[in-house]
């Protein structure tokens, strides 16, 4: 099983591509979208809608796994990651995949099996689990890998327990 | 001169095409695209996406207008109607149009001369200057008229002042 991993963003969207493979978990790509401040809005989120479109078409995944947002710091911020978010969504349903949404609190159990890890410590965990040699950077991007991861682990462990 | 005015939100968004005439100003078309909250999502996303990119097809217009937002309630609403919202622009930009942002108080302005005006008043100085025989419904529909008729009346201003 092949998961896209996304952390929308309106200046930076990270993406992430893990594979289940006989040999634990191979991170296939990662990487991130960026936009700036100064382009029109519209111009940003059509590079966003681009940029996860072909990481779709090169990487056919099998789902595609973003955190869930419940709560942003102020209205304004939360409108703002809104836009993003709503283009990456767009994005799975336009490619007919199924998207599989984790809270940041399921994601940080799966990853470093404590929910209140720090940013860093996911960071080294992502490196760890994907057998990486470097901390996977823009840091969005090892927050989409962890979403990602968080996918597969889930599956495995319901896959499991039905067995 | 044809504009398009677009309300965004992830349960209505609302659209209304005017057009600039020899005799006023004249509402070619209005409606919305209603999703409910037992879709999911990106289905929904998708089905904003489908139904305004429909209206930019057939209606063919200049420009489309859309009301700025600089705060909502509180962040989920914000995150909520940022999706339904980011969607929006996504389409503005794959159909290649120019996008204008007006605020709240400048469509109100422009439509009943009052910036305090109630949802009521809009709604009935929608249905005056398009001169249409009822009151334009759904009000997300007359909200998205009234945004067009903002690009409409603010476009004219500027070439009677560079004149």
């Amino acid at each position: 099983m092949r998961v896209l991993g996304i952390d929308p963003g309106s200046l930076v969207t990270g993406f992430g591509v893990v594979e289940e493979q006989s040999n634990g978990l191979q991170a296939l790509a990662w990487g991130a979208v960026r936009t700036t401040a100064r382009q029109p809005l519209s111009e940003r989120l059509k590079r966003i809608y681009d940029g996860l479109f072909k990481a779709v078409q090169t990487w056919q995944p099998d789902a595609v796994s973003v955190e869930q947002v419940f709560f942003a710091e102020n209205p304004k911020t939360a409108l703002t990651l809104g836009h993003a978010r709503g283009v990456a969504l767009l994005t799975v349903a336009h490619a007919a995949l199924p998207l599989v949404e984790y809270s940041a609190l399921e994601i940080k159990m799966a990853v470093t099996g404590y929910g209140r890890a720090a940013k860093s410590q996911m960071q080294q965990m992502v490196q760890m689990l994907l057998h990486l040699d470097q901390l996977p950077q823009p840091a969005d991007a090892a927050d989409a890998l962890a979403a990602a991861i968080c996918h597969l682990h889930t599956q495995k462990f319901r896959a499991r327990v039905s067995r």
